[in-house]
């Protein structure tokens, strides 16, 4: 089967590998319906030291069931399931808390875990607990939003709700990547009244805006966070959704909020520390996030989809085929693409 | 009056000082019943730098109200009134929420403000706003229980509440001063199953325990969090009040926060980054806390005082007068006294 790897920074492959096939009792076999590129995928792309025999990529699809091992019984072959990015068990104390990527049994999928999700096919771990099954549909905008919920609304989701967003509350998002859009969706969701779009990118700033961003900050740094004081009466809003996960993401993001607000924090930390650990104890700053469960998640947003109130598959703006896979990572990471799905 | 004065680390003095008075229509002067020495007096005690003249010292007092302002009608010369350590006007957007330590027009008492509250006599500027009036009454422990409202019980159950203690939760008091010691009363009245105290003073952790304490550890740095995971099943607490502010206290917190959990600071920061910041993010652990807004818990605590189900006056350990406060401050920097009452 096709199955993308990659090198090292800037190498990317796809290649023949061995089919993927069940290996445990609590393994699913799923074919490939679509994948798609992560805007995490762009951190390795940036500075992967050379890795023997390559690491295979990708940790989003949706596909269709083709085998399930001895102990899996709640989904069946031919069904049409959502993949979320970690795996889990569904049934130790913290996926039953709904925290998910802390299952005791659990991990992710992608680069160290030797299972990638750009390929035709994909051994899922503790299926039972991993895979949500889903009306079979070929609506490709449908399936577009369903992929979603693999990761970026899921992630954008976590981000609004960590960042403990509420009914008319003032809420900036930190990058215009797929995580951001889809945190715009999700403050939205949750009753925000101001939305800040912190971007410059002029489609994504207009997809924001489809999606319910008020207010466009493109501005940087210390003009950035001036310019955000202004639009919210001088204090900062209550909630911040830090989507990029750089140094100065974070700083903009603790400075940003107000008093006795949070920041819920998704973008994989490129830094060393949590930046202004005093001010934000003067003001009783909460800061919280990491990965989402966005397994917990698809229950909650998948009827929005299913009834069109929310479309986030809006954030794929290129499709492509295996053999253009390599190109893709070029694109986005050029930001010529926002987010590219693969359709094998 | 006499007042509480510190020049330089280590260097307490009481002087006769101009006496107090009303200097904005919005103020009010107390008459001082009970101060105190806060385990927050002891970083300036510590570290101050010579200083001219001297910082007026203390931000928690028990006091009967002698004259008011003109524009101050909610309380009445007489009355009994609790002086939270910081003074807010009660009415603007912040205060509103519940966050008074934000107001726009307050600050805070002591060392910096100019008004200590370790004197005969204080103004309180805001006094609308800051003043809480209380039944009278000359039962010492009673008085003693009121006085905590002020500061240290108040910000025991704020640390309680940032880190989101919830029924049946694990809980660790990181430090067994005043505040740690609240902070077991606070945990306790909020249904934690577990409070795991860490403290190594006997007198202070047998106090823990009568506070509802149920388990001690008193190992420092690695060995304490190795204990602790031992207590807790492997995973750590839900909720860890950090009650100290020391660079290793908040790394222990750190460390002994189970996946999913939250820290809640309340030691003002001695630490220059909160630590663990990519395993934190992995684990989606949640960060919050801050000058507690005291004022605002008055009323949530005042009654199970009232009705003597909790009893936080028991941590103060020595009842002075003026002339012994700075025998006062060295006795509880060298951990002789937990916390020191002042007796005018």
């Amino acid at each position: 089967m096709l199955a993308t790897l990659m090198y090292k920074a800037g190498d990317v492959r796809v290649e023949n590998v061995a089919d993927a096939s069940i290996e445990q009792p609590t393994d699913a076999l799923i074919r490939t319906v679509r994948s798609c590129i992560c805007g995490s995928d762009l951190w390795p792309y940036k500075d992967l030291e050379p890795t023997e025999g390559g690491a295979r990529m990708g940790h989003e699809a949706l596909g269709v069931v083709e085998d399930v091992g001895a102990e899996v019984s709640n989904i069946k072959k031919g069904d049409l399931v959502i993949m979320p990015f970690a795996f889990s068990d569904g049934a130790c104390e913290f996926c039953e808390e709904g925290l998910n990527t802390s299952c005791l049994h659990g991990g992710f999928f992608g680069l160290n875990s030797g299972i990638g999700a750009q390929a035709e096919a994909i051994r899922v771990p503790q299926a039972e607990g991993t895979l949500f099954a889903v009306p079979s549909t070929d609506d490709g905008a449908l399936l577009a939003s369903l992929l979603t919920l693999s990761d970026v609304m899921g992630t954008g989701f976590h981000a609004a709700l960590m960042a403990a967003v509420e009914e008319g509350d003032r809420v900036a998002v930190v990058g215009d990547g797929a995580v951001g859009l889809c945190g715009v969706i999700a403050a939205e969701m949750l009753g925000a009244e101001q939305i800040i779009i912190m971007g410059r990118h002029p489609q994504r700033v207009e997809l924001a805006r489809d999606f319910g961003a008020t207010d466009v900050v493109s501005e940087r740094g210390e003009e950035a966070v001036e310019r955000l004081r202004e639009l919210t009466g001088g204090h900062g809003v209550h909630a911040v959704l830090e989507c990029v996960g750089s140094e100065q993401s974070m700083l903009t993001s603790m400075q940003i909020v107000r008093p006795g607000g949070a920041v819920g924090r998704v973008g994989v930390p490129h830094y060393k520390a949590i930046p202004e650990t005093a001010t934000t104890f003067f003001h009783n700053v909460t800061v919280s996030g990491g990965p989402a469960p966005v397994r917990a998640y698809i229950e909650d947003l998948l009827p929005s989809i299913l009834d069109g109130t929310i479309d986030p598959g809006r954030v794929f703006d290129q499709t492509i085929g295996f053999d253009e896979v390599p190109d893709g990572y070029r694109a986005m990471n050029d930001r010529e693409s926002l987010k590219v799905m693969i359709r094998p």
